[in-house]
């Protein structure tokens, strides 16, 4: 018997699990991929608070072993189901069962992806799902952006050069910026590269647009499929949580990337993560 | 005329700063004091996602030089007064006065000390202010506790292998544990150490208690005096945030210990500052 299950090993899981430890619990992480999250897919890290541009290459990797050094069990398995019978809830992964006080919820989302040729290739080579995690990093660059959100595009006008906005929508939408070119009526049908790294994108209208990033911002895919047998309430397919990381259901939480709320960036995940752990050990009481 | 001036160099103020500075806007720092806020208060930290014990040494230091690489300009001033003139904000130290188009107000908290004899020279020493922070340290130790919070002494039990609640309430306290020893009517009147380091306390009865740390949790005091003559909504003078880290006054957003909430970690106020520095971000567009 667990005190806590964390499913999911990004920042917020391991955060959690690093409070849990440290206040003597008995933690179990269960990750169906490797540790990390979505730091390992994103470019780089610029705005982690302690890690320089340089330092933040081995964030990932500084997060998994500081949980290895206070000896986390982090089992990799896949989670399928989850039973919550009040005071003991079980995990139900491909392998096993698993029975625990408590669980956090911390698996994170998906970016939807546009399903186009080299797209997977050059992730993190030039194709980001995140403007406010990467655009830093092409100051006075030329880049091109798909997005819902009209303050994407600003935000990435106020570093890039110059900012192409392919408007995937339907609405006129315009721009009080020099630097943002609006292009209508046309999707990203190819990303090209040259040594493995971005070297500009194709259009429908076979048009080629040199730049040093495509931002793909068409939303994300919360990883919540194998909760779908407890009643949890979601918005939007995020969990909803009080500010205590508390779901409408005793005893289990959630952190991060999966939860309904405004910013999600790494430190807010990691902070997210210690707030469920705090919360939980008080709950264990 | 800055974008934002940043009050406090703490970790929300330059978790903000960094991610200001990284969306291309000027951004100034002003602090009263070294940079680096609670965290050179604090004994050691293991619980900063991407730092071990040993790592979080030079924690602070890592977040300052992290700010200097990005050449983002600290003061090192006393801000004394903030005027809001709508737009334009003042803010006036006690050295000069700096416009600025938003502010974000992370200058922190201070504990209230017993004022006893080596309570100041032991602090990280064996004397420490936040149990959160600090109690997995005495794993298996003996440790004394004077805290208004039940949930503190609890927490510290379940680590250390005996906690001396020294109980400074008028109310009869139990806790259902053995390892808690409860101690009425008496104070703690002096800190001995030996070789620089915690050794034992004596209370009001001249008994002497060895221990290996004495934690004081008897409360805060939000450092709010140089924002008298703003108008800004408070609760028991933390400053009221929404969860965009706003204020009630346009432009004007706080961050960190200064902030009502539940939770006064290293990585939550880092998380704060990172949003706070988003909705400026938004804000001056």
């Amino acid at each position: 018997m667990f005190d806590t299950i964390i499913v999911g090993a990004g920042p917020a899981a391991l955060s959690a699990a690093i409070y849990l430890k440290n206040a003597n619990k008995n933690v179990l992480i269960i990750e169906k991929d490797t540790p990390g999250g979505k730091i390992l897919k994103t470019e780089k890290i610029n705005n982690y608070l302690g890690f320089t541009e340089e330092d933040a290459s081995n964030l990932a990797y500084k997060m998994y072993s500081q949980t290895q050094k206070l000896n986390i069990p982090i089992l990799i398995e896949k989670v399928i189901d989850i039973k919550n019978n009040g005071e003991i809830k079980q995990v139900i992964t491909n392998k096993n069962t698993y029975e625990t006080k408590s669980i956090i919820i911390a698996c994170g989302r998906v970016e939807k992806p546009l399903g186009i040729e080299n797209e997977d290739k050059l992730k993190g080579k030039g194709v980001s799902y995140c403007v406010k995690c990467d655009a830093s990093l092409y100051k006075d660059k030329v880049v091109a952006i798909i997005s819902k959100e009209k303050d994407d595009v600003i935000y990435l006008s106020d570093i890039a050069s110059k900012v192409i906005f392919i408007n995937y929508s339907n609405e006129d939408i315009k721009f009080n910026k020099d630097n943002i070119e609006v292009i209508n009526n046309e999707k990203v049908i190819k990303i090209n590269e040259e040594n493995n790294i971005i070297k500009s994108i194709t259009l429908s209208n076979n048009k080629e647009y040199d730049v040093s990033c495509l931002f793909i911002e068409t939303g994300y895919t919360p990883n919540i499929d194998f909760i779908k047998s407890l009643d949890i309430k979601t918005i939007n397919n995020y969990i909803q949580v009080d500010s205590e990381m508390k779901t409408n259901i005793d005893g289990i939480y959630a952190a991060g990337d999966i939860i309904y709320k405004n910013v999600y960036q790494v430190i807010t995940a990691a902070s997210d993560g210690a707030i469920s752990a705090l919360s939980v050990i008080k709950y264990l009481k």
